[in-house]
């Protein structure tokens, strides 16, 4: 693996929200923001547990923040070197994305001369529950040095406080503060372990919710001072306990450790690109991300939509995964993927509940899925900016469309690595409740003879209520399909076992006649364009910026009833080029080409899942120069500052995985043109002018093969 | 006819928009609102023509107020009597609605002592053209007086100026004024005459919006001096154009032709009761303003929902018109009746093209009715208060059951009058059509029985945009009924002839089907409750008073997307009880009571179409008594102040007729229980317990019919 390194040179109070995104840690089991160790709560630090929920009253339910075991400041002659009284005059934060390790080195000014911290960090990738840190202190000048370091149970929380009850502790070598949740009782402990080796005083201090633990000595002009840390985060509801003891592990070892399970990683992920070193760290910074929230050995969990960043969108898992996440995961570590499969096949039960509450038959996936499927998205997901109050949204009600993305993540999984038997592990029940649920959407006016869907959200969130949803339509139908032919595919003892549940024949006609006489809206015979939705075309047909001029404030909600794009042709992400992009085989280049061309100048991109789709689509028409700024937009998402952070009145920043692994399936489907065709892997190559070259490797039915692209033309070898 | 009036004894500036309703003087062809000769713009002044109609820029269109032949002001000693500058020290408004007379007394202390104005004033109900006035100056002391009187161009508009030409002129006695509006062309002109017999210097001046004559004279103390004016109005869109002229009018001729006229009408309409002054004053009142706004000899109109008391709703015609008003007219004059009606059918063309707008087949008749059916609805009927944004609303494309009200409201004139001659004169394809279009918004599920109706706004507007709204249902399946069954009754010529056109074996086939497999809510086996529309019950069940605690601004439109009602039960006006007091004969009376307890305490009765189906659902479950504040909350609806007069930041104030229509409706159908059985006249009283005795005329199938209730008993006579 070569250097990859991204870093911020300057201190800017501004970016801290940013930077925590940017330089996030983490192992799937936990993510840790890239936050200073001596920042408090309002600069949003959190060490963010993947699968753990809570709710407190009202509030959204959310994921659960673990008491920090990285808090640590500094004293020099009895003042605090930490925010808001001493900004720093230099800092540097570093992520070395090779091995995944977080280091900042920073200066203050005090009276006496200049204090300097350095810290590097990890979240160790060979064994999910620890963290290590080594901490070091040095000055220019003789002084008496404080530092404290600890665990911090009053954690950052959207809408908590989690912790009903904090218990501190410290016994022997080992501090712990264990957080228990108000809801299910859960317990999320840290515990550390901090070893030094030089003379100091210490004082341990066991408070109502955190640890404390100061080290007073004198320190000398020009000496480091380094203390390690090694600590552990488990949680009572862990499958597979915690086994290890805080002072049992070793910094050395643990960060060699790590690091050699990241360069196992970074053997097969690695992407090169030759003659673009820009792109080359992007889109290897968004490999790293994927890897950082990848469930590893765990089990009953997914990726959520900000990753483990946070408590931003609930911490809940959405289409993301199965629409843009995956396709790593399948193409580098199969098991990966399977993880998050097996995630909805075990969500059956919360999706068919989901179903059953609108009146529908089957499985209606949760927008926003938590534990269990449990949806966790409310009624009201955004709040007016001019009254204060929740406004209705549509989100959870008839984005109908989850459900296909699920039907969608599977078959590209059974595509890619011939894993059919994930089929009669559940996967095809999911697959057959998804169609029933689609098949209990259907009308048909009394005179019709096409089934539609109407009253729908499509992936265009902007324009709510909408029917015949072109995307949405072609995925119901997609589901009949798949549907229909996963049943005509099994054995005779599959069936005869299925059929014991279902009424197969039955099922099977019904599915036919949905897939067959499914209103899919067509290309228009004059322009070739496919209309979003019924009467999209009517709408005030105006640029995004004339749109975003009427915005009387800058954190109004352009969607919804009487959002300013909700009238008009403007979009937030791909709609039609999303479902285009996906069927590329479906639809000629022209058609492509014509609806690209139409709705691009039309779409917002306030979706970050939106420029990965337009880029895709750019290169399956044969413009990978056009295809490039999106693709790049997509790999960049958290390097750069400037995102979209709020929707009306609503917090949404936080990493961006699904825009990371949309970026992958650029490269790797776009630029590279990878696909299956007659289930053998295919390589059409359409590179950016600047690629000279293009190589990666990929998993595809079991079998690592090395992809190799210069001169136009593609090798793909079995390694 | 006994004598009836209304009066107003005390001038208050707040109260003048009001009194500007309660005091309409009018002939079915204009209405005068009661403002004061005097008075300017500001103050709602209008002489508002029934149906012609302007549209300037991408205002709305709204009917034309022509110039004003009333305008009028006194100068004494140099000083102006009006507002702003001098109000009066006293005031006294009365309305004679057994004559149709308004009447003015007001005086104003001057310097040099207290000047009294009495005006009388009429439009003249035996020529439709014409108004008269008789104008009186006296005061209490020598002075030198001015009258200024003449014709005003420079009129109120609230979408305004209409008119971008104005002509005046002065010919012998006679003065003129014309305004030309822009959008069609069509010249309003007022003309008028002036007489008086007393010494005083005249001037006459042609303005360029004005024509003012002005009489200077040394007043003597305690003398009056009196002039008479008559006046024409008319239109070069007229159908019989005017032939009178200004001058060879008489005062006193007009003013005795005018009263023989009214005398006409009481002598079949008026109600009497006794034991109840109160009511029989409001109920007569409400026929009054019934009697201003008909269209007497007079086609290719109906009656707005304002009457002709503004441009309030564009001057255009709604449901209101067949559902409440047109019972008293078919009533009383089942000429005017059918005016109504023959304007529907004039109006079929507009409404298929509404139909065809929507991609819908039939009739979908105009929300706001212009002239030719043209729908005067916006898409952006409200404004945000908040933001100062129109609001998208759906009363335009998804109030459907106006097409229904239209076909019941040519049952009823049909089963009253025994007039079937109106199918073969177009009211039959009105039906059919209609029913067409019901049929064209059926859909079924895939796997459906039952013919569904979604994505609708029923009459309780607050809740856009819901599926199986039970009024909706059952008024779709009442049109498709009521086409069958007019197709089966044809005679075999008319059938011939009819399916030249048609092909009646397949519509009736069609229409059976529809009304057979209608989806129609039904009343829940625990509770007796019918809901509302799908999901109805599943709303936040809260109070009224809840609701409008947390209105931000009073203005706030209570419904839309985000309004204070929109997810709560709390509706705006009777929706499900307005189905049951409309088909009393499906339910039993033990659901029609539990459904009317249910419904009333959530109804806002923010439309003054709601008091009077629930007073009269409460006469058909046998309690009069609960019915009788809400029919005289109908009945009083233009005689107090503090009615609803804004919603979302547009003024909706005006006259009520629909309100007035619906206290008659209660008053013969509900408290005198006058029903149709078998083809006959029935009647099955339930008077409120102070009412003595109820006596009133009524037409039937061409006889007249006189009706009196004493000691419970009913009797009908024919006259």
């Amino acid at each position: 693996m070569r250097a990859f390194t991204i870093t911020a040179d300057k201190f800017t109070a501004e970016n801290i929200p940013h930077c925590g995104n940017k330089f996030l840690i983490g192992n799937g089991y936990f993510g840790i923001r890239g936050t200073m160790e001596e920042y408090t709560k309002e600069h949003m630090p959190a060490v963010n547990m993947a699968g753990i929920y809570d709710k407190v009253g009202d509030a959204w339910r959310e994921s659960v923040n673990a008491p920090n075991p990285l808090s640590t400041y500094v004293k020099i002659n009895g003042k605090k070197l930490a925010l808001p009284d001493a900004e720093p005059i230099s800092h540097k934060q570093e992520l070395d994305i090779a091995k995944g390790i977080h280091t900042r080195c920073t200066t203050w000014q005090t009276e006496g001369g200049e204090v300097c911290v350095t810290c590097e960090r990890f979240a160790d990738m060979a064994r999910r529950n620890a963290v290590g840190m080594r901490y070091t202190l040095k000055t220019d000048f003789d002084c008496t040095a404080e530092i404290t370091t600890g665990i911090d149970g009053d954690v950052w929380d959207i809408n908590g406080p989690h912790f009903v009850k904090i218990d501190t502790a410290s016994r022997g070598d080992i501090e712990a503060v264990s957080g228990t949740t108000g809801e299910k009782g859960i317990i999320v402990t840290a515990q550390e372990c901090v070893s030094y080796r030089f003379d100091g005083e210490i004082n341990v201090r066991c408070g109502e919710k955190q640890v404390l633990k100061t080290i007073t000595f004198t320190a000398k002009a020009n000496t480091e001072y380094c203390f390690e840390k090694t600590a552990l985060i488990y949680a009572s509801c862990d499958e597979k306990p915690c086994t290890d003891a805080a002072d049992e592990l070793n910094y050395a070892d643990l960060k060699r450790e790590h690091i050699a399970a990241w360069e196992r990683i970074w053997d097969v992920s690695e992407v090169e690109i030759d003659g673009d070193d820009e792109a080359m760290l992007a889109l290897n910074y968004s490999i790293y991300h994927l890897n950082c929230i990848a469930p590893r050995g765990l089990s009953g969990i997914s990726i959520p939509a900000r990753g483990l960043s946070g408590q931003v969108y609930k911490g809940a898992v959405f289409w993301d995964t199965e629409m843009f996440m995956i396709d790593y995961y399948i193409h580098t570590e199969p098991a990966v993927a399977k993880t998050l499969l097996q995630y909805r096949i075990d969500t059956l039960c919360g999706a068919k509940t989901k179903a059953a509450e609108y009146g529908l038959d089957g499985a209606y996936y949760a927008w926003e899925s938590q534990e269990g499927g449990f949806e966790a998205c409310s009624d009201y997901n955004v709040v007016d900016v001019f009254t204060k109050r929740p406004m209705r949204t549509y989100f959870r009600d008839k984005q109908y469309h989850v459900s296909a993305a699920v039907v969608y993540g599977i078959m590209k999984y059974i595509n890619a690595t011939g894993d059919t038997g994930i089929l009669s592990e559940g996967a095809l029940e999911v697959i057959i409740e998804c169609a029933r649920m689609y098949r209990s959407l259907l009308i048909k006016k009394a005179d019709g003879s096409q089934y539609e869907i109407r009253d729908v959200v499509g992936p265009d969130e902007y324009h709510e209520r909408v029917s015949n949803n072109a995307y949405t339509n072609k995925m119901a139908q997609f589901v009949f399909k798949t549907a229909y032919d996963m049943i005509k595919a099994l054995d005779n003892d599959s069936y005869d076992e299925l059929n014991k549940r279902y009424d197969l024949e039955k099922l099977l006609d019904v599915f036919k006649d949905s897939y067959e006489n499914m209103y899919i809206p067509q290309p228009s015979e004059d322009t070739g364009l496919i209309e979003q939705f019924d009467g999209y075309f009517k709408l005030e047909d105006v640029s995004v910026d004339e749109v975003r001029s009427r915005l009387l404030d800058p954190k109004e909600y352009w969607g919804g009833a009487y959002g300013v794009a909700a009238d008009t042709q403007v979009l937030k992400q791909a709609d039609v080029v999303a479902m285009l992009s996906m069927f590329k085989n479906d639809y000629n280049a022209e058609i492509m080409r014509k609806n690209w061309e139409y709705y691009e100048p039309r779409t917002e991109h306030g979706s970050s899942l939106s420029a990965c789709m337009y880029s895709l689509l750019s290169c399956h028409i044969g413009n990978p120069d056009a295809a490039y700024p999106l693709f790049m937009k997509s790999a960049s998402a958290d390097m750069n500052p400037g995102g979209k952070e709020w929707a009306g009145g609503i917090y949404i920043g936080g990493t961006h995985p699904a825009s990371e692994g949309g970026a992958w399936i650029v490269a790797v489907k776009g630029f590279a043109g990878i696909d299956i065709a007659d289930g053998e892997l295919v390589c059409n190559p359409n590179l950016p002018k600047k690629w000279k070259k293009l190589s990666f490797k990929l998993m595809f039915k079991g079998e690592l093969y090395c992809i190799s692209i210069e001169n136009g033309k593609g090798t793909i070898n079995k390694i």
